[in-house]
């Protein structure tokens, strides 16, 4: 194996004001202490040593191991499950950067890699997320493969398919009334000492050093296109992916690789949108009323405020979506071979709402598989025993197809 | 894009007899037609002008997109959807070659980026398949990938979310009685004119170009370990992997890049196997009575002369694995961060079972997600609202895991 680069990591920054800086450890998981308020709290974010960046790191191929970008990322300890490297796929009329592909089949794998490997660097004894999807199954399968205990805080409503997945890690799986949720953490953190890689603050700060994983998203897409693309489309929740990848795309730009940078735009399930409510209001960041909606990945009332400075510094916005928008962009998305889930579909489906022309391509971000939405809805298959069963029967509409 | 590089396949040649040629189209997919009787069907392979093959095919990365391997390959028009690429990562004790990773989540994309070129060659206006899992539902995303129709005969008895699976591509999905599949598909081909793309015949020949696509298996992992493995255990249900795979290490071997080849195991459920029959009773092909058991993606009573070959012309051998073997082999890996589907763990459930010492690294085919498997097994969650709930209900034993 060839030797690890070295991280050029250097310390945290506030993202309230970045004259505010902090030592790179302990990672600040509740936020920056300076200036947080009882409705509000900001995140901070990962300075680097950015004049020491090796030439030529943009010049290696998109393959799977976040470890190749090293240089641009905290300590990576924690050993890879091979996250990253997906495939960059044409699709109704965009490219799809299909997140669907990794160790557990979504993007949340390259957060947790950064995550737990705080984790091992803090010596915790294990992590603790509180979480019914996605990220609660990434961060035990990256506690596991480090050797690691998880601990999961789930909610009864999260689907049994989920629930499966996040054990098959060995995760202790709790399910806990939302409102117990964020103090049992807390009380896991400060009594267990595990290390929390999920929020704790009464507005999203999260991990500090998560959305850094997420910036190899933006270097695999630069890669992948031979340029920055003129926008990109992100399922949002926290936002922790849509800051991600913007600032992956800044650090491009303000290396000298790239000479522009996307817009970023927010898709949000319209039942919600605390980062809509955001930007409209000018406000740094929002909660806001949660109504029904089976996109339960990026169902939040609480916004954070890495989503309004990445729709704010790209110049991007803000698109709420409904769940038969959704639903119409990942069906059309299947009938051209990639099967999201609900919430994955938010990019496209914001893409569409919007209807803006932009002068280069547009990106979005595809984030997991359809497997996740398990019990959300339920097929109805024709039984056939005869021909003229199954000819009787067959779809009108033709595939939409592509010819390669 | 850089121009694709030409195949190099040249005709079919019948497994029965080497001498038995025929035209590379079109595809035999009712096996050998000359040696075939009302008991045993002979599968037919692809033969290829290999001393035409380019120096430095092997000397490329193993990243996503079959058509890398074109020169040995059948011709690819059908659109990729970046199958292959997956990584080889260790785990108790073996490598496991992560088939998950591909686009929808099997091995089978590998298979079906071939089958479903095949169709568009021979101007198909589809495909259809007779499968209740994985081979449907990606033979029906690289049907609408490539503007084609696909029916998939599927039993009424596969998972429901394998049905949802399958829909979300656009496939026209009918329940079928196991009686009634095979004579309704050939009806299907005769009258429709769709593309099979798996078996019609009575003992197992499936498409004949199909399992050229899982020599890419072997070739990658040539490339990532940087030399055969030892052994190769793989899931074995017609053996069309296990044969693919072997086949592409005896080409690395005739074709000078590596001077061994590893030896093959198949991996069958206990309560059918009719590979490991076929090889115990000397036959070239098996039937046998199948049993309960929940490795639905493997269970299979009809074997074929593939299996047989792969493992006699390897030096390998047939293992059978109880349900209770898979489960414990799909918890370990569980432990150490990959999530397989029940039969997707039985290679190493097989590499276990076999308890043999090798001179060399052993690869096991992880083949899918343990998504694949929802309904087999339903999960318990602990309740909990206060920390001494969650305290005591924690699980006695640590993570295995591995520090990177």
């Amino acid at each position: 194996m060839p030797q690890e680069p070295v991280s050029l990591a250097t310390g945290q920054r506030s993202l309230a004001d970045p004259a505010i800086a902090y030592p790179l450890r302990p990672p600040l998981t509740r936020g920056c202490p300076r200036t947080g308020t009882a409705d509000l709290a900001y995140p901070v974010e990962v300075d680097y040593a950015y004049d020491r960046v090796p030439a030529g790191l943009f010049d290696q191929p998109a393959g799977p191991d976040l470890a190749r970008w090293a240089p641009l990322l905290p300590p990576l300890p924690a050993p890879t499950l091979g996250e990253g490297g997906t495939p960059l796929l044409e699709a109704c009329g965009v490219y799809v950067k299909d997140e669907s592909r990794n160790p557990t089949w979504s993007h949340k794998d390259r957060l947790n890699r950064v995550a737990v490997s705080a984790a091992l660097t803090e010596g915790a004894p294990g992590v603790v997320v509180a979480s019914s999807g996605n990220h609660g199954a990434s961060a035990a399968a990256y506690a596991a493969r480090a050797g690691l205990r998880a601990i999961v805080l789930a909610s009864a409503a999260s689907p049994p398919a989920v629930q499966s997945f996040v054990r098959a890690y060995g995760a202790d799986v709790f399910s806990v009334p939302v409102e117990r949720r964020w103090p049992l953490m807390r009380e896991i953190v400060d009594r267990l000492g595990y290390h929390p890689v999920s929020n704790q603050t009464v507005t999203h700060t999260g991990h500090p050093y998560g959305p850094e994983g997420y910036k190899t998203i933006a270097y695999e897409i630069f890669v992948q296109l031979g340029r920055p693309p003129a926008a990109v489309f992100a399922p949002t929740g926290y936002a922790e992916l849509l800051y991600g990848v913007w600032k992956g795309f800044a650090e491009l730009r303000r290396l000298g690789v790239a000479e522009t940078a996307p817009r970023m735009f927010s898709c949000e399930p319209a039942a919600g949108g605390p980062h809509a409510r955001a930007v409209a209001s000018g406000a740094p960041a929002a909660i806001v009323d949660l109504g029904a909606t089976d996109a339960y990945a990026i169902a939040s009332p609480v916004g954070g405020h890495r989503g309004v400075r990445a729709v704010l510094d790209s110049g991007g916005g803000t698109v709420l979506v409904t769940d038969d928008e959704l639903r119409a962009a990942q069906r059309d998305l299947g009938r051209e071979g990639l099967w999201q889930e609900l919430s994955g579909a938010a990019g496209l489906a914001g893409y569409r709402k919007l209807g803006a022309a932009f002068d280069g391509p547009v990106v979005c971000v595809g984030t997991s598989s359809g497997f996740k939405d398990l019990g959300v809805e339920s097929p109805r298959t024709v039984e056939a025993t005869t021909f003229d069963q199954v000819t009787a029967n067959l779809s009108a509409t033709p595939a939409a197809g592509r010819r390669g």
